[in-house]
């Protein structure tokens, strides 16, 4: 996998999840009730809500386009409070993801990728990539698929892959 | 991230996993319940329990790394009653992930992955791996986590992301 592959299936990820808080608003719709319920659902206590799952998500893929392209990541200040909120941000982290050109990543896999909470230390571009950026972002998307399916959402599997890239013949 | 290195952080990613099985033993010790409790749980009741998670979780790498060798995968019965039964599962799928060579993966972007599932249709290897395999397998493991931390097994977000590959210097 190709890092300019990872950060497209980091956006294909994200518009799926985009669905699954539109299948959530519908759901609520028709249980009458408030869809923000939804924003402030959490599987544990002391876990984030569905609002910081969304922004954690579209964070870990806005910082992996930037560390591995050689950009300052754009700022996307979590000010979201509803499921309309959530789904405004995610449009804007795609479009992000989708303006680095795959050449941006050229020689991704060799950079030092220093963030700041690293404190001076720093990944190897390929290391970040594999055991940081990807396991992380697919936490949040998964949580997230999560608190809907515990809240009685209607998805399923193929809800949460999305299209499938099959060749025929 | 070349497929070697995808392959070995679902190993490690296993490993996670079964320390996470292993402070949900712990817990259900200290809270005096039987920790088949825990096998049977499941955050909605159309979802697959933990037993179903962390075989679905072996699976998806145990296949990724067959297919992408170019290998038949092992069998695996899926016979599991017990969280002893899933971790000795996890090892199991860890020494065949690291049965594997790396250059056994040599050219596993542009294999035919053809699954008995697709019936006949198949994926581009790399587009299998990115958009298949990665996300089924972090769908896996975090719903896994999340129904042990559902039920306040205390595990935090370093526990789910593991050793970090952090350099000095």
């Amino acid at each position: 996998m190709e890092t300019p592959e990872v950060i497209t299936q980091f956006a294909k990820m994200l518009q799926n999840l985009d669905r699954w808080l539109e299948a959530g608003t519908a759901f609520a719709e028709k249980k009458k009730f408030e869809p923000d319920v939804l924003a402030q659902s959490r599987l544990a206590p002391d876990q984030y809500e569905l609002i910081r799952q969304v922004q954690s998500a579209c964070d870990a893929a806005k910082y992996a386009a930037a560390y591995l392209s050689g950009q300052q990541a754009p700022s996307h200040p979590d000010t979201e409070k509803s499921v309309g909120d959530l789904r405004a941000r995610i449009r804007t982290c795609v479009q992000y993801l989708e303006s680095v050109k795959p050449s941006q990543y050229a020689g991704a896999a060799e950079r030092r990728v220093a963030p700041p909470w690293l404190q001076g230390k720093w990944f190897r571009g390929a290391d970040y990539l594999a055991q940081v950026a990807v396991p992380n972002f697919y936490f949040h998307v998964t949580t997230a698929y999560a608190i809907l399916r515990h809240n009685g959402v209607d998805l399923g599997k193929m809800d949460y892959i999305g299209s499938m890239p099959v060749q025929d013949g």
